[in-house]
């Protein structure tokens, strides 16, 4: 018997993964949360279908993600993450010391129920005294916010279905809105190689251009997104996520990383051009 | 109907294109010959069933290998490319004016004339006056050059089948053999991200390090070949490829390319930790 799973990156292209088997399957009021098990990525979330995390790639997403914004913001203390029910991206938050609160807007309780239970090396740090978690839609949530975070990570799932209010120009003026005058929004910002997925891009990173001063995209290899070309958005009210960068200080406070380091973080910064291309045809 | 191309990038992951027809498929001496059209990468070209190239994502490779020796490198004139069969190695360096002489060294001239018929857009320069195609063993060709080219650019196959020769220490002294004092070597150096891959990458580096007092690394985003994260090995007897490269010289040429530019250049030399350690392990 062979199993797998298969994802659509485009009509025309397949990804697929030999599964040894499936762990959960369920139904919350929002998606289809699947977590499967693999020889080749161990464990694997997938939501409506689409690859969420794999064990094996993952910290390449929540450390690029993490790293970027709270290695550029001089003392960060208040944090809020939208999405990121996995934990990911809370686990590499609480290995700052300087981090007094975490805010963690999930809308889908369920995904943060199965995460826990099956991925817990993404799901590790919910007990952190400094995490408080609020199931409900970060949309609305945020819309109460002022001037009270340092950094913001909104980690979406793509702009459809219950990830697309987080793409929106709307949202992006809350997150404006809820951050301190020296504040940092990072972003999940899709790929730029397939033409639909980088017309998605391209809109959403016109809405984030118009909302913030500072608006730069940043790049990470993620081997399970759709061509592996993975863009982050990095928006700004003071801080330029290079200019102002201090990587010597980031590496003094000894957090162990697998793909994150201070050159790759300027590195990152540096697109292709047919990529600069794509972004500066919305600027 | 539904025609699929798949390539098992591990015995565990399959990655497939939607093919709308095959436009030629053969056997040479050394290997099987495909060439396919999509709807999504336009033509590809597989030799023994592995993806070598399509019309959307070869301008990536090809521009990284080429750029990357010829910008740091101040003035190539004698060049040599080791496989290559398909013309883009060629095609970008036909740009430089300072180049005298590019000898192309191919295994298999079925490749070469299958690529003039279906390929157009990368063998599209094999009839400028300084191409001289040499349809030979490049392990035996390079043995008998000494101290007469600025530029070696190894653009191989994996290392099975006919490319394995081009992995091997010996392969790597004649390359130093044949390069000038300043002469500068760039190979296709795999992908990091899979396990048997990793490996092959790390063998490959070790022989490159015992063999050029300088040995660097760079990657880019093919989204084609497995995992889409894929390296370069660097190596020189003189040049440093970042704190010698003069990206401002390079801009100067008017070089137009869709992929590479000198801040990319330096940023592609910022590997994940990941990556470094691969490699650290072996150096």
């Amino acid at each position: 018997m062979e199993l797998w799973f298969t994802e659509r990156h485009t009509p025309n292209v397949k990804f697929s993964i030999k599964v040894d088997h499936q762990l959960y399957s369920g139904n919350s009021e929002f998606q289809r949360i699947d977590v499967f098990d693999s020889k080749e990525f161990g464990r694997f979330l997938t939501l409506d279908g689409y690859m969420m995390l794999t064990e094996k790639d993952e910290f390449i997403y929540h450390e690029m993600i993490t790293h970027v914004p709270m290695s550029v913001h001089p003392a960060p203390k208040n944090i809020l993450v939208i999405g990121a029910g996995d934990g990911g991206v809370v686990r590499e938050l609480t290995r700052y010391p300087s981090v007094e609160s975490i805010d963690l807007v999930e809308i889908d309780e369920l995904v943060v129920e199965v995460c826990k239970k099956y991925l817990p090396t993404t799901a590790c740090r919910f007990d952190d005294p400094r995490v408080n978690v609020f199931y409900e839609d970060g949309v609305k949530f945020i819309r109460r916010c002022n001037d009270q975070y340092d950094v913001i990570i909104v980690d979406s799932t793509d702009p459809f279905g219950p990830g697309e209010g987080l793409f929106t120009k709307e949202f992006y003026g809350s997150c404006f809105k809820a951050l301190r005058d020296d504040g940092i929004m990072v972003n999940q910002h899709e790929s730029p190689f397939y033409d639909e997925d980088a017309a998605a891009m391209q809109r959403s990173h016109k809405r984030i251009v118009e909302s913030f001063p500072i608006s730069k995209v940043y790049q990470a290899h993620i081997p399970t997104y759709p061509s592996g070309h993975w863009l982050f958005g990095f928006a700004s009210k003071k801080y330029h996520p290079t200019n102002d960068y201090n990587g010597t200080k980031w590496s003094m406070l000894g957090i162990k990383t697998r793909y994150y380091n201070p050159r790759l973080h300027t590195g990152a910064f540096a697109l292709p051009c047919y990529v600069e291309e794509l972004l500066r045809d919305v600027e």
